[in-house]
C-alpha cells in the first residue's frame, strides 16, 4: 500500500508518498490551480509531482489512496470538474479532492481539533473538532470578502493615502510611500497605473508590507488599518469557534504574510478575542499542508497506520520544500 | 457669436448652443467617454451633438467658444489627449475641456459659489468659491476610492451578506435578497458569478437599491451601510468646504442615485455635518451640467452676455433631455 498527500498551490505542487514499509518520497512540480493553468496542465502537474515522489521509493500509480488539497476550489462546480478529471487519470484507487484550507488545518493541528487562520493575499479560516467535523469561513475573494487579508490592507492603504491627499482624511506617511513606490509626479497619475494599466491583486497585497513598516514608525492611519485587519481576523476565529461549539481553550494556527506584522496584528487580535471571551493558544502550524493531505489519505483508508513517527519522518522529507 | 455647452457622458452627449441673437439649439448623440468608445468615436459624437444643435439655429462650426465637460478625464494624461484631438477638428475657436464635475457644479450653482456632491455609481465632490477657484475631492474610482458611492454600498451589501452567512457578522435580510437576485441554490455559487463570469461595477452599484429597501424595512446592517456611506459623503463635503476656506452657510447640491434613499442617507449626512460644525443648505442642482458648460463657454469669452434669462431659456430647451 502507498498513500499520497498532495499540496497543489498557485505556484507549485508538492506530493509526499509513504509506503507500508515506511519508505518516503517527495516530488515537486508546477502550479495546479486549474483556473490559472487550465485543467489539463493542473492534472499533469499533479501527476508529475506524484511520479517524482513514487520514483524515489520504486512505487507506481495508482497508489492506494491520495488526498489533493488544491488552490482554486471555491465554488461547488470546481469540485465536480476537478474530481472527474483526477478520477479519470487513475492516479490513485481512492481520490480525496479537498479545498486547500482542509489540508492546511489537518497539517497545522496534526489532524487534531483546532482552528487555522490564513491571512495572506486572501483570507480564510477553518476549524476541525474531535469528531472530524470541518468548517470554513471567509475566503470569498477580493471583491466579496478577504477581510483581514494583505489585499484588503493594501487597498485600505491606497484609499487612506488618497483621502489624506484630497483632504478627506487624516495625514499619513502612507501617501509618501505610495508616491515613492509608483514614482508619481502628480498623485492623480495613480489612476492611470491602477485602472488603465491594471494592477494585480498580488500587487495591491504587497502594499501591506509598507503599512507594517509605517505602523512600526508610529503612523496612526497605518496602525488603524492593521487594527481593523486584526478585528476581521478575530471575527473569522470567533465564527469557527462558535460554529464548532467549542467551549475549551483551542489551538489557533496562524499562517500567511499578514502575521509578519507581529505584535501590530497580534496584540489587537488578542484583545478582540478576549473581548469575545474566546480562549485560544496562538500557535505555529505543526506540519505543512502536504502532511495534512497525507494524514487524510491514510486516515480514510488505513487509520491504524497513522502514527506521530511516520508523520515526523514525512515532515522531515518535505520540510526543505516549505523552507 | 455662438457659444456652446457640451455635456459628454458615458451614455450620451448633449450640446446646447446660444447665439448673440439669443437663439437656442440642442443636439444629442452617443457617449463621449473616450476610454469606453475610443478617441475618434468620442470626438465624432461631440461633433454630431454640436452639429445638430447648430442646425436648429442655422449656425456652423467653428463656434466662438465651447466648453466640454467630459466623463473619463481622470488622470493628467487624459486632458492632453482629449484637448489635442478636439483642437484639431476645429469645433470652436476657443475650446475649454474640463472634468465633468466642473460643468456639474457650474450648472448646480448657476456659476456661483457652492459645493456639489455626486454619489452615483462612483462618488466625487467639487466646490467653487466667489473668485472662481475650483477644487475637487474623491473620484478615485472603485478600487482606490468612491467612498459613499452606490458601488461601495453594493460591495458592502455583498460582504455583509456573506459575513452573516458564514457566521462572522450580524444576521441581515440582505443575504436573502442577494440569494434571490442571483438565484443561488448554494450561496457559494456567488463566487462563480462574481469572479468567473465577471460582474460589472454598475451591477454591483445596482445592489444599493436593495440596501435602501431593506434599510427602510428596518434591517440593521442595511441601515449601518447607508450610515457609513453618509459619513463618507459628509467627509467629501467637509474637505471641499475647508479647502476653499468657506466660513459661511454654503449651498450643497446633491446629485446621484444614492440620494434616492432619502432620509436614510440625508439624516445621518446632516448629523455628521453638524458634528463638524459645517453649515450647509442641501439643495437640488439649479441647472443640469450642459448649462454649466454653457456658463463656462460664455463667461470665458463674453461675460457681459451672461444673464439669468438666457440661462433659464437654455435650461428650458435642455430640460426634457435630462427628464
Amino acid at each position: 500500500m502507498i498513500w499520497a498527500g498532495v499540496d497543489g498551490g498557485a505556484t507549485k505542487t508538492l506530493a509526499v508518498v509513504v509506503s507500508e514499509k515506511r519508505e518516503i518520497g517527495v516530488g515537486i512540480s508546477g502550479p495546479s490551480n486549474y483556473h490559472d493553468v487550465g485543467l489539463e496542465k493542473a492534472v499533469a502537474n499533479l501527476r508529475e509531482a506524484l511520479d517524482q515522489a513514487l520514483s524515489q521509493i520504486g512505487g507506481k500509480m495508482p497508489v492506494t489512496s491520495a488526498c489533493y488539497g488544491l488552490a482554486g476550489l471555491d465554488s461547488p462546480s470546481d469540485f465536480t470538474v476537478v474530481e472527474e478529471a483526477i478520477t479519470k487519470v487513475k492516479l490513485a484507487d481512492k481520490n480525496f479532492v479537498v479545498h486547500d484550507s482542509v489540508i492546511a488545518i489537518y497539517g497545522a493541528t496534526g489532524g487534531n481539533k483546532g482552528i487555522i487562520v490564513i491571512a495572506g493575499t486572501g483570507s480564510v479560516a477553518a476549524g476541525l473538532d474531535d469528531k472530524g467535523n470541518y468548517i470554513r469561513v471567509g475566503g470569498w475573494g477580493p471583491l466579496l470578502g478577504d477581510e483581514g487579508s494583505a489585499y484588503m490592507i493594501g487597498r485600505e492603504a491606497l484609499a487612506h493615502a488618497l483621502k489624506a491627499y484630497d483632504g478627506r482624511g487624516e495625514k499619513t506617511s502612507l501617501l509618501d510611500r505610495i508616491i515613492e513606490k509608483y514614482n508619481l509626479k502628480q498623485v492623480e497619475e495613480i489612476i492611470d497605473i491602477f485602472y488603465r494599466k491594471g494592477v494585480s491583486v498580488t500587487e495591491v497585497a504587497s502594499l501591506a508590507k509598507i503599512v507594517s513598516e509605517e505602523a512600526l514608525k508610529g503612523d496612526k492611519v497605518a496602525k488603524m488599518i492593521l487594527e481593523k485587519a486584526a478585528k476581521e481576523i478575530a471575527l473569522h476565529i470567533v465564527a469557527v469557534y462558535k460554529r464548532l461549539g467549542f467551549r475549551e481553550k483551542i489551538d489557533v494556527a496562524l499562517i500567511g504574510g499578514v502575521f509578519r506584522a507581529g505584535e501590530l496584528i497580534l496584540s489587537p487580535l488578542k484583545k478582540y478575542l478576549a473581548e469575545k471571551s474566546i480562549e485560544v493558544n496562538l500557535i505555529k502550524p505543526k506540519y505543512p499542508p502536504a502532511i495534512g493531505a497525507l494524514i487524510i489519505a491514510i486516515k480514510n483508508t488505513a487509520p491504524e497506520f497513522l502514527s506521530a513517527e511516520i508523520l515526523e519522518e514525512a515532515n522531515k522529507a518535505v520540510e526543505r520544500y516549505y523552507g
